[in-house]
């Protein structure tokens, strides 16, 4: 990109968080529903502090901090850089204002497009502001998915947008059938990555098949209606014991009254049985996995599978933050609608060298016991995805648009099929 | 109070809600900072709906709810009500926004005129109008201090008023003899009174002294200097249980760095030795009152000592929410400044009925495991305290303005006195 | 006492601790159910330690501990003496063996024997000696209860003893009359008494009322069967909370299948509907008395009523380590069968000072946040109890043999009463 | 095997048990130290129940249990069959006694005897009688370690055999290289193993290097002594949360006073620099890994280093219950001395299928947050391991004898290496 279009996307993206954020009160971005979910005003601070800290810090002239205590305030994690604001406590917060974060946000903005302009810091200071761009965009998906956690929690189920609209009827589900052998994963090339994406390397893959599209609510529902939340025989131990002390009996959002209905940012409507399940823990897919006589795919059995296809499907930028129904035949919904839980923990490639610096801590001190999604989702940002992206969350985790693609060993013949 | 007189003094104290709030923006007002406190927005609703709920519901001709939800809401703890929103889920309601609460308000005020200019319901009516308004008043006093245990957890120790001034020099401590014998406390008369003050009953006092004042931040540091936090001597066994999981080292708004300092809702400010300790702990009291070979007094002494005094002091009409120094000699501070822990547990008296219907469960099913507080405090609204005023709080609740009374036998002589 | 007689004294009693483990295996005697409970082994050694620490450290000519760990091993709360094991833990000591504290009390007997014959300690060193003797009383009534708690856990039901033999019907519940005024309780004279009982003080009662005997299993199986443990009217606040956290629905020990049982030390029975209702906690008794329109006494009432009663009843001396029925009119059962809870808040006696030394830990310190049981119960030695006894435990607690004697305000008149 | 050689193989492998519990007490044997560890007694009265319950109930003719409450009392975690006693109160079986539980090994073996004498049960009775074998020998490992965590928590520190006898001086640690590509892994033919071993199956190995032996304690040492405890870059995000919370400064049966000294099975020893670190946390020994510049070896590149080697090292044969010094070069310590954490977690193999009927509950439900460590301990029967084998815990788990052996990619050639 030209120092121009990189000045350009700097604003598109930038501007995209503070647009997220607009159908919003300031009392909507202040609180905190959980310790794992963050208020928007805490996401709107952090991603600028992030240009701040790792950017003007370091190359700005007479660089001077918005205000002393922000580099504390809103550090999330990066021990490099020092002290941070427990993570709990994000919500307790509510000074700094709304309207204080975003002149912050405008004071930063001002003083990279300066620095940018000048373009003194060369290709390093360039991979910074791309992945930083590419943090900021990873945030906008969580302003989503943690206001909608919230608002799921409030009696009055507000709405964030309209409800979705409704959805056509989805294709039927059938088998993809891939060779395996030696196959190459990983990202390759010069584009932006995520270090964890890294180093390009070759794994073994036996023969298998995976579904060809996301499994519907209208699915899902079936197992529920078969006793599979009654049933230990499904689970993983580990998860049976999460469904018991959390008391699941169905996906996070959903409610059962007279009839089913899910909790979406658009407010509580009907459950609709042709669109996709989500907010399903890694325990909830696998469970359903082998009630379907299935299993969850390894990441590597999903890129091999997604590698060659064009990066396309509903993501945020439709500004519909539902996952819609597959309508199609074919290997649908790989990109876009939701992320699919993969059977893989999150664990370094071989060969894995953390970036340098303070955003080594970004990826590689999180490789223990997390399970890979792939895929995005109706929240990810557009632009924002490609077929070696690996994002991961606990297996309890089930505040994302986190759904299930079946997959199965390519040997394993169900009568009839 | 003529009709008139009643109306005026509904405005009076529902205005002084929401005068309060004013300095605050919306977040203020939002966020729970623990379950035991609760969002200043919560309050504004909370006392709204306990006239909406105990007395339009009732009295209003063709009663409507401003709001069909507002009923579980903003119901505290009223099992005779029905459901109620989870109380460490308050500060998640971040709709209804402070802007429709405030409108809940005004439409609650404006109905409630209408009905007191009618004056249908006879002197029932008044007398939930009269417990509504001095329940208004207990909130008044939690607003100011819920939000400073907010305020205290955020970094940037934001204040919500001015400092406060420079205090003089306290009085020397000495002390104050009571004969005792069979005394008579708790309510006489027609005035208004909370159903635990009553009935008025004899109790056989042993001759008792008081000290004159309440214990000084300068007296309770010595207290702190010859390591009264790191000797279980002076200590409850549970008190010290608490010290230690709590670990904590000195009372909770205190900060130590070079200097020792207070946080206070003016922010923070060097510790004042002159002015009365406060925000301890029953357990803190305790300790403190043992190591000074004295004893918290029993609400009874503290009773027969102040019945005839005039309720003047330090409460919050004068703006000046942290308490002052008694810069004179005599039995100071009785009523105002800081609420002071009696050695009583929480009880009724003998023969205590609760009030009837669903207010009855306003104060006697919390008669258990708690410690009476007398005499009111800086935050305590003008004219809202009585001689015979119960306040009570869990032995380890700190977030109150409470401080020291050290009490002791008539016998006990100290050398020298 | 002689010398031969409190020799005598001693031998008796510390063989009585002996003789309740005589039933028991090495692992019955090891194992802790719960925190608030101790294994058997450490009773026999902790009262063992009491004489070994308090007396024979200060008395013994060339003193040497039995084994130099013991002093912290089996030190239960005395910060006076120094580091003790953590209570939480007392049941992972498999070793010492319960051979080795076998000995350890014969040893510790052997050098008190000689101790007491040489009588060199003079009134202080017997003073300690009866403190001792009455505190091993304590832990052999608390062998029995914590014993029972154990084996109140194992689905096998084991049993300590026979069961208790086939109860006569209980005589109807009726009142008896006091006419209060100022009395005097706590205890006088120079006899043994905890330091707890004194001094000797005047208190004022206003006339009431006791129940003639204790609640029935009978009469609380009503309470149950009418909603007791379904309504929160009838219980305090926090008695409703832990109801619903500890999902209790009924008495600690009965069990609810087709028909109901009881846990008793004689194993598993029928619910005897005549015998008192027993481990109940505070909060039930509470509950079950206000849904009886009558209330709880207080320490101070129970107290006037007992005072010139002869203290006989169904103590430990029986060996039924399970309550009677009261056959007879008149007050019955103020003493033994079970331990009758009190409104009344554990709290020093005006005037109170505890005992001089390590032993001065022995009651004072905890007197917060528990409430006073008074009369002993069919577990108490005999011998052990006093009309000015207090014993006195958290308001959850329910492990012990706690009953409930109802009382009411002299003017209380029922309808038809 | 021939009938004879089985029947001689069950009763070597069932006495082994028994004698694994000869040196300790009745009390020794009753006690649980924590939830994720089991008393003695449970582990000989489970692994008895698991002959019974999965093969006398077949296959023995008029089949009566020995007692009907052992069915749930003794089942570990097979919902297949039915109920089970809470994995936490293990502890608190006082009874049935030890001395109950060896008649109930003794019924079941001779039961087993004469089942095994008809050999009426063909080759699916024999696999379950090999299975229960080798169920049995994991839990010898078991009691060895369950207890080793009991003693710990002793402060007298007991013994259970004789102290580890002087180490030699370990070898230099060095490195050797392996080729990697497509190798196989997992177990092939028809000799005993546990489903997860299965199916034998390719995989792809970059090029790597193993160190030679295990991590020693001198090295660690050097760990600590460098800080590493203190500086969370070397830590997973999760692994220095564990060490905060849990407050670790050392491997979990270190003692640090003047010296350093490790608590054994033969008690507490001066810490010994030449043998292997063990009893570390996944946590501390990927941070220990990170800090030396190297990684975890993956659980197929272990495989595949050991694959060809003689299964022979130092197992529980010796009677040495701690892990010796590798004292020669070459690829050492690989079987025996002390299990080794893979950086893989535990997962199905591709194509894996579960046992049938409810020991498929063996292995293929706890596959999700665990780690595999291979190579068998000095706590591991003679005869129990294979090269295949994979064992798994979760990542904080401290107190099987776990260890470090550190791996690094072929191409990161350290200076002077």
């Amino acid at each position: 990109m030209t120092p121009d279009e990189i000045s350009a996307h700097y604003r598109l993206v930038r501007n995209g968080s503070v647009e997220l954020s607009a159908p919003l009160s300031a009392e909507d971005c202040c609180v905190q529903s959980m310790p794992d979910a963050s208020p928007v005003k805490w996401h709107l601070a952090h991603t600028t502090w992030f240009f701040e800290t790792f950017i003007l810090e370091r190359w700005e002239p007479r660089f001077r901090p918005f205000h002393e205590a922000f580099r504390v305030l809103y550090n999330s994690y990066y021990n490099a850089v020092g002290d941070r604001h427990p993570r709990p406590q994000r919500g307790l917060l509510t000074q700094p204002t709304l309207a204080v974060v975003l002149a912050y946000r405008a004071d930063v903005d001002r003083r990279m497009a300066m620095l940018l302009a000048e373009a003194e810091g060369g290709a390093e200071l360039l991979a910074l502001v791309a992945l930083g761009l590419q943090h900021e965009q990873q945030h906008q998906e969580l302003i989503l998915t943690d206001l909608k956690h919230l608002f799921s929690l409030n009696p009055l189920a507000p709405a964030y947008g309209p409800p979705p609209p409704a959805a056509a009827a989805a294709a039927a589900l059938d088998w993809r059938a891939f060779a395996g052998g030696v196959v190459a994963i990983g990202h390759a090339g010069r584009d932006f990555c995520f270090d964890n994406e890294t180093p390009h390397h070759r794994v073994f893959l036996e023969p298998y098949e995976l579904a060809s599209r996301l499994v519907s609510n209208g699915e899902f529902l079936r197992f529920i209606e078969a006793g599979g939340y009654a049933d230990p025989t499904h689970w993983l131990a580990e998860g049976w014991d999460w469904r018991l002390t959390n008391d699941r009996q169905h996906p996070l959002y959903w409610r059962h009254g007279h009839d089913w209905q899910e909790f979406t940012l658009g407010g509580l409507v009907p459950l609709d049985c042709q669109r996709p399940v989500v907010h399903v823990s890694y325990y909830e897919a696998d469970a359903y996995a082998r009630w379907a006589a299935a299993r969850l795919p390894t990441e590597a059995e999903w890129e091999n599978a997604a590698a060659d296809l064009p990066v396309a499907g509903h993501f945020a930028g439709r500004r519909q933050y539902h996952p819609s129904a597959a309508t199609t035949g074919g290997l649908q919904q790989l990109f876009g609608d939701a992320w699919e839980w993969t059977c893989s923990s999150y664990a370094p490639y071989p060969g894995f060298r953390p970036g340098a610096g303070a955003v080594g801590e970004y990826n590689g001190k999180f490789m223990v016991n997390q399970y890979v999604l792939r895929g995005g989702s109706c929240a990810t940002p557009e632009g924002h995805l490609r077929a070696t992206y690996r994002n991961f969350f606990p297996a309890a985790a089930c505040w994302q648009f986190s759904s299930i693609r079946l997959a199965r060993d390519a040997d394993a013949v169900e009568p009839g099929a």
